[in-house]
């Protein structure tokens, strides 16, 4: 039953996303109530196109910096990077405790190994079905379908009322080795009175149902079928611990040992298996030391690449760069996956290389069901309101036109748009006993990694990066006296990027002429103001440069003083 | 009837592309017969991801350079730029009379206008229907549907039997404002006995038949009825003359006045209707300026940027960068229109920012049928090789991929493997009385223009700006006495793109005081070997930084010597 509204304290509940909001990826959510915080997730993204050079994207965590004291906890939905990604980095500022299923830390123990930490991270398992008291917040972890196994969605209980976040999911009615997503729980607590659903919106564009990943499963039988006198390797993502063993399970049937490659595959899998969640029988999965003890047809290899990256395995297969398999017009390869937006021209170099050793190659475009989505559809995601009836609506995850076509579902199925809230990073829902309305701002941002930088490389860095990737560099240098501005040496001339020099000596000469012009100016003038003379020298190049090539080199004069 | 064995003559026939192929774009074939070369199309391609700062690429033409004088002709099959785009800068180079259909020459006359030229172009109109002869070619110009009016199929005849060169195209069999594609005359010309056909393979892994234009109009009908109080704009590819078209004729049903803008899409139409492809009633489109005289409602906006292109005219629109239209959430705008591989992104940001203003969009993830390809499906291909029943078969115009899936299929239609021939670019396929093989190869590649530089950006050039795009570059500048290696002036540092210096001066210290530690050093021991010392200054400081950021910048130490 819904808490009447007498009952209700007077404090003020306030919910802000610091990322997953007009972005895929970097999800991190607060939870506020009267000096008690709540975190849900801690994930990375990956750089835009324009961030040159950089490796990921993770959330500006200032607020949690300033409040780390209020911090109760940090609660993971499920082992993804953009959900588990910025932990890491997180946890070496704050070090609150952190909550998760038993996989999603597993995987999370991984990644923090790699890294040194002055306070050792506060880990604590636990289960779908299980809750915790973390100060006022109640959070209970419910199982869901996702394309991870042990995803959970939360319900937080909060002094004003339910909060639900979805995490993402997807309704799976025939899940492949584990529990349906607990819809009965969701109706349960939709009827107990929900104040505020938080959903994820990644595929809240596509009409219909999520295929289940069974279907996966019956794609991968066919083609074991029709290719029984072939070796099959298959990559897909490594964390999707359901279909590696749909391909251990089909390749048991068809007799066929297991060779799991990759580090990250190989990662995961050892960490799956030896938390129960993935299982072969004992002589299925062999070293890959030992492949020439077996026949082609007698082979399955799973492998990481399905996203076309440069030092996977399915690439150094494809292009001959992998110490023990070589590929041959004996080979069936599947991509099992399908392409991050953004990695498809990867995708293809791969697919491109492989057609022309002779390999079968089975991807998306040409056959159906060898991949299904991890994220719920729009009758999924009508189910997910459907049972939860939630009094207020956040969709999160999601870029806004993911946003907008959920909330856009929502009102369609009879949400009040007054209700339904799409909000920004950094901002804050402010809910209390009255009613839900926008409180303000928290910091927030994209704090960018590169190598061991965390958030050195900012924008003008990133704009030079730019302009010295499209047109180079050109630098003068020339030594004059720091009291008459005679010219000692130079002026010389390097270019990085622009031309390759000895196809455009004469161009070079020129340059060097108007620099040494412009020195010896100055000089005859007996005006020592050498940062005007770099002025002069930058913009008499540009000029020059501009008529004569069309394009815009960075430009930088050294003048040496001496 | 085909020609019998022993009245062949004894020539021999060459097949060579300098592009199209292992790509998309950049789409060149060379036929030659003794002495005698027909060109067939002269498109540029768009750069690769890691070809930094490059505009375009055109097809290395130093064949044709070295062989100008045995040039009869260059032959267009149609006006898009994959196919044209490359003349402006070939037509430089060598002055081939030019041979296409009306509105294909328009096209290009227009992008000629923006060179100069030493000869003026040659052009030649011919029509579909019509046959030219150059010198030992006969060439026959025959109608198909492609997504631009007047696109052709050549059938080339050669004193060794008959080639068909594809073009791009589709059956469409209800076609706008245009004839079906000339499917008896393949049949007749099949009949008669073709010796090779060059079919392109843009769509080869796609399924089915590509729907008819007419589907789109039937959408943007089912768009307009529902959205009679809004103003409707819509994006597309300018020189989709039959999408416009169908726009136009919607508009007019629905008693709307059309509003053409952007650049390219002003000059595709403004061609279309001077040559009469497209016509519409006198007071349909109306001039921009114009726009306050009607209602939102009255309105139809053609614009430019369906592939996200930052200065198209949706771009400005989306981001209130246009002077004359503000959308509102009184707006739909329709993408009709498939992001190219690449553009996604771009793309997605419009979609995006035309949700954040409340505009209603319509694209092809939320609705089908708003966009329609102009190549042939699987079987359409199959029809293809149906009617002209090759000999040869030489899959053209695609990635690795798209080829060897055209040769699949042909082999699933009964063509016979050891006659179809998958090339490479610069490879040529010899034929003769006594059959077909491969015959050496020919110059070919990729030339880049980068502003007004044509080839000056080659490999080094590239590796630099992806090496300067990913860390940014460190200059370290000294002036040094040339006898003595007395450091006169610095060691100073510059870093553009690496760092942001204000925050990372201690390591700007480090790096100078390493520098200077070097002189210093090779003063002392007499060492005035500065190319060593350059060598040291690098070694040292590369060390460091990989150490302190893991990073690699460029590194450039100038020395000045006094």
């Amino acid at each position: 039953m819904p808490r009447k509204k007498k009952d209700l304290p007077r404090g003020k509940l306030k919910v802000a996303m610091l990322g997953g909001l007009y972005e895929i990826g970097k999800n991190l959510a607060v939870i506020e109530y009267e000096g008690e915080i709540l975190v849900v997730d801690c994930g990375l993204g990956f750089p835009d196109d324009d961030m040159l050079g950089i490796d990921l994207v993770i959330p500006d965590i200032t607020y949690l910096k300033e409040n780390e004291e209020k911090i109760k906890g940090i609660v993971l939905t499920h082992g993804h990077e953009d959900h588990i990604g910025a932990l890491p980095y997180v946890l070496q500022q704050i070090s609150p405790p952190v909550y998760g299923t038993p996989l999603t830390l597993g995987i999370l123990q991984s990644k923090l190994d790699e890294f040194t930490f002055e306070i050792t991270p506060d880990l604590n398992v636990v289960r779908a079905g299980q809750k915790i008291k973390l100060g006022c917040f109640e959070v209970e972890f419910i199982n869901v379908n996702h394309s991870i196994p042990d995803a959970v969605c939360l319900a937080i209980n909060t002094p004003l009322g339910m909060i639900i976040h979805s995490g993402d999911f997807k309704i799976d009615l025939t899940p492949v080795d584990s529990p349906m997503i607990d819809l009965p729980r969701l109706g349960e607590l939709g009827n107990e009175g929900v104040l505020l659903l938080m959903c994820e919106s990644t595929n809240a564009e596509r009409p219909g149902y999520t295929p289940s990943e069974r279907t996966v499963g019956a794609s991968l039988d066919s083609i074991f079928f029709k290719n029984a006198d072939k070796r099959i390797s298959i990559a897909t993502f490594s964390s999707n611990v359901h279909r590696v063993q749909q391909i251990i399970n089909t390749a048991e049937k068809y007799g066929r040992k297991v060779i799991i490659n990759g580090r990250s595959m190989q990662n995961i899998v050892s960490c799956a298996m030896d938390l129960g969640y993935m299982h072969a029988a004992p002589d299925t999965l062999i070293d890959i030391n030992d492949i020439k003890r077996y026949k082609p047809e007698q082979l399955t290899v799973v492998c990481t690449g399905s996203q076309g990256e440069p030092m996977s395995s399915l690439y150094r297969m494809a292009f001959s760069d992998h110490s023990r398999i070589e590929l041959s017009p004996n080979d069936v390869v599947v991509i099992s996956a399908n392409a991050i937006p953004g990695n498809e021209k990867l995708v293809n170099n791969i697919i491109n290389e492989l057609f022309r050793r002779g390999v079968s190659v089975i991807y998306d475009a040409v056959v159906s069901d060898v991949h299904v989505s991890g994220h719920a559809c729009q009758e999924e995601l009508k189910t997910m309101h459907a049972l939860t009836k939630p009094k207020y609506f956040m969709p999160i995850h999601g870029e806004y036109k993911h946003l907008a076509t959920h909330r856009n579902l929502a009102i369609f199925i009879g949400e009040k748009p007054e209700n339904i809230f799409i909000s920004e990073i950094g901002k804050v829902l402010e809910i209390d006993s009255k009613g839900a309305r926008w409180g303000g701002t928290i910091p927030s941002g994209k704090v960018l990694v590169d190598g061991y930088g965390v958030g050195d490389v900012g924008s003008i860095v990133l704009r030079d990066r730019r302009h010295l990737s499209l047109d180079g560099i050109i630098i003068v240098a020339a030594s004059v006296s720091a009291e008459s501005g005679l010219l000692f040496s130079g002026p010389e001339i390097f270019s990085r990027g622009f031309v390759y020099v000895r196809e455009a000596e004469e161009m070079m000469d020129e340059l060097r002429d108007i620099a040494a012009g412009i020195i010896e100016e100055f000089y005859d003038n007996n005006d020592r103001d050498f940062t005007a003379m770099k002025n002069r020298i930058k913009d008499e190049m540009a000029k020059y440069i501009s008529l004569k090539t069309k394009r815009k080199p960075m430009l930088l004069p050294i003048i040496m003083e001496i």
